[in-house]
């Protein structure tokens, strides 16, 4: 694969951009904005259901544009928190005292670990960066390695083992991975919550379930059921990924009531935007449920389908994933940021280059799964990219 | 003035609605939803200017309604805060290094508040209520009364005395007030500052100063400057006074690069929505500013005019408000719950009933100025309902 002094150049502005956004790949909107001529046609390093944003937005587009009524949704205060707790408590089955509705899932990231956890945090890599970033002075950080040699599968007695040498007071598990895709099964984390009763926050994050399964079954799968029984336990979940709705800042936990309470005593008024009070009505409406049902069921089959094309490809390895992306080693000798600059400028298909992430030695790329059409395209450009092989041009930092 | 025993039942109704949403009024939405049978009219609560909510909304309507951008500013991650601080940073010739974005004034207060606030806090009375809700386990609040018999007026040199008495590491100064509508002199603000640059954090918030002038000129005042020399100053503001955007949460506040880095490097990561981001590119955009401030200037014209005439009523005493709202004190022996009861059930006109307030005894509401037809019918509701007097219906908690 031979580049273009102009496509050196492009490679050049998306590196630097790369390095100004730090742990998180840069948006489409800046890439397009500071590199109007690279022409981004599928963003596979965006997390999301596209038929799912096709189903929300049809809806919206009915129930606030053509009604008018957007207007009063950005003019007028948004409901509090307990308010939309209480819509959300029907469909969770959990009382609305448990509930804690976050400006995204970051915020609640933040607002647990600031405010319980005191002494020492375990947290598994690689993960999701905010969970080691946002830990305040004073806590101590353990790192609990998932190994390459084991296909980054999470060893459930091995990590009994450690808590209880290590005695840290928050755990975190997110289920699935991110971002190797790694599911660990309701079964083991029942098993795992029973013998870890005696850590003050158990953190499941599962931002990615509603693309998880277990057996032949499609049905959703969740262990939000053992907050009932689990004082420790605090389950969230990021809806962006879901439903695509990045931009409107919208998540939920499910924890201990007295926890809720010490949050909204002291802060989080007005957390939430009348868009994401508008989502989580719709989200908690059983019509609009049995919809979305058909969606996410047809995106999770299709992105089954694209992680077995994917693996077939010789010189690459994609890693088992439950995930609604996949984690793919790259074995033909090639560079992670050679291989995410071909797919880029050469094919317009954004992939995240993972060199970043503490915890992932070699060259992995997380492609995330689009629609159909949009698979096929990744594939045969990974294809392509994968056949020409290194240029020397990548986009990695140094 | 009778009520029928309808109109009772109405009146019982807010009350326990009231009750239930604590120190914050409860929303329109929330009344409308949950007693259908009363109409509202006019919303004096709520604290916007409307001719901007016009201005903004039509901007918005070109911009993302029908051009269909709007589907991308939802579902794609916005900005991070830097981003959208650049922008900022021209309009308010601040460098971009000292501006922090918030989820709303609200979050900023709680922010500021939890991480740099750590022994002791001075707060005038009466007040917004989060400034002292949000005040974390172990530090003292120490208020400071505005007084009754001075008309609310903030004394300079007497709070200067107790700040040196007290030795606080925070200071709070709503400017204008809220909910007295007083307004400090920027001479003052700076004499203050001045003499106080020992002390860790003055925040000075500044959600209705786009309301406020300085002797006969209408320019904008703001003590942003002032941020320049003093490291020590948090000067915040809520957008939702100026454009009637509640929904939108946007706010921001400029203090000293290393606090916000301080705020950044440990959370806060995409806090802003996809609208707020929109919003505070079109704020900084000076065609769109020239035109804000033809609406803002008329708004202000009118709502001096509009306190005039709500003065000039006998039965009850109106405080000099620089803000969008004026407090009014009832002289003729009726009940706030009473008079807001009145209001609402016989006029449609939603005021603040602020017998909840800490440090403000008697009976005082809280009326915000709207359009200049709906100031009109809140001025001959007023007029109908003192001259009527107490009915022994009042909306007041017990």
């Amino acid at each position: 694969m031979r580049m273009s002094s102009k496509e050196q150049e492009i490679v050049q502005s998306i590196q630097e951009l790369s390095d100004q956004a730090g742990t998180h790949s840069p948006s489409i909107s800046t890439i397009t904005e500071k590199i109007p001529e690279l022409n981004i046609e599928v963003d596979a390093c965006f997390l999301s259901n596209p038929y799912a944003t096709d189903l929300f937005s049809r809806q919206m587009q009915e129930d606030l544009i053509q009604s008018g009524r957007l207007r009063e949704v950005l003019e007028f205060y948004p409901s509090q928190n307990q308010v939309v707790a209480e819509n959300l408590s029907h469909f969770l089955e959990v009382p609305k005292e448990k509930i804690f509705i976050g400006n995204g899932a970051t915020e609640i990231i933040q607002a647990v670990i600031h405010n319980f956890t005191r002494r020492k945090i375990v947290i598994n890599i690689p993960t999701f960066s905010p969970y080691y970033e946002f830990v305040p002075e004073g806590v101590e950080v353990v790192y609990n390695q998932l190994y390459h040699g084991e296909g980054f599968q999470f060893n459930l007695e091995r990590y009994i083992e450690l808590i209880e040498r290590e005695n840290p007071d928050t755990l975190v598990l997110i289920n699935p991975n991110n971002p190797s895709g790694c599911y660990i099964e309701l079964a083991d984390i029942e098993y795992l919550v029973n013998r870890l009763h005696w850590v003050d926050n158990i953190i499941i994050d599962e931002s990615f379930i509603h693309f998880a399964f277990e057996g032949q079954s499609t049905d959703l799968v969740s262990a939000t059921y053992l907050t009932e029984k689990f004082e420790n336990l605090v389950l969230m979940k990021s809806m962006s990924k879901d439903f695509g709705i990045a931009g409107i800042r919208a998540g939920y936990a499910v924890m201990d009531e007295n926890k809720v309470n010490d949050l909204l005593e002291n802060g989080y008024l007005w957390n939430l935007s009348g868009l994401a009070e508008y989502f989580f009505r719709l989200y908690s409406n059983p019509e609009f449920q049995k919809r979305y049902e058909k969606v996410r069921v047809r995106y999770l089959n299709e992105t089954q389908q694209f992680f077995a094309e994917l693996g077939k490809l010789s010189g690459l390895k994609a890693y088992p994933s439950k995930a609604n992306f996949v984690l793919v080693e790259l074995t033909n000798g090639m560079k992670a940021d050679d291989f995410t600059a071909g797919m880029l400028v050469k094919h317009g298909v954004y992939t995240r280059d993972c060199r970043d992430k503490i915890g992932l030695e070699g060259e992995f790329v997380r492609i995330a799964s689009r629609s159909w059409e949009e698979n096929k395209r990744i594939v045969n450009a990974a294809k392509d990219v994968l056949r020409t092989g290194n240029t020397g041009f990548g986009l990695g930092r140094n």
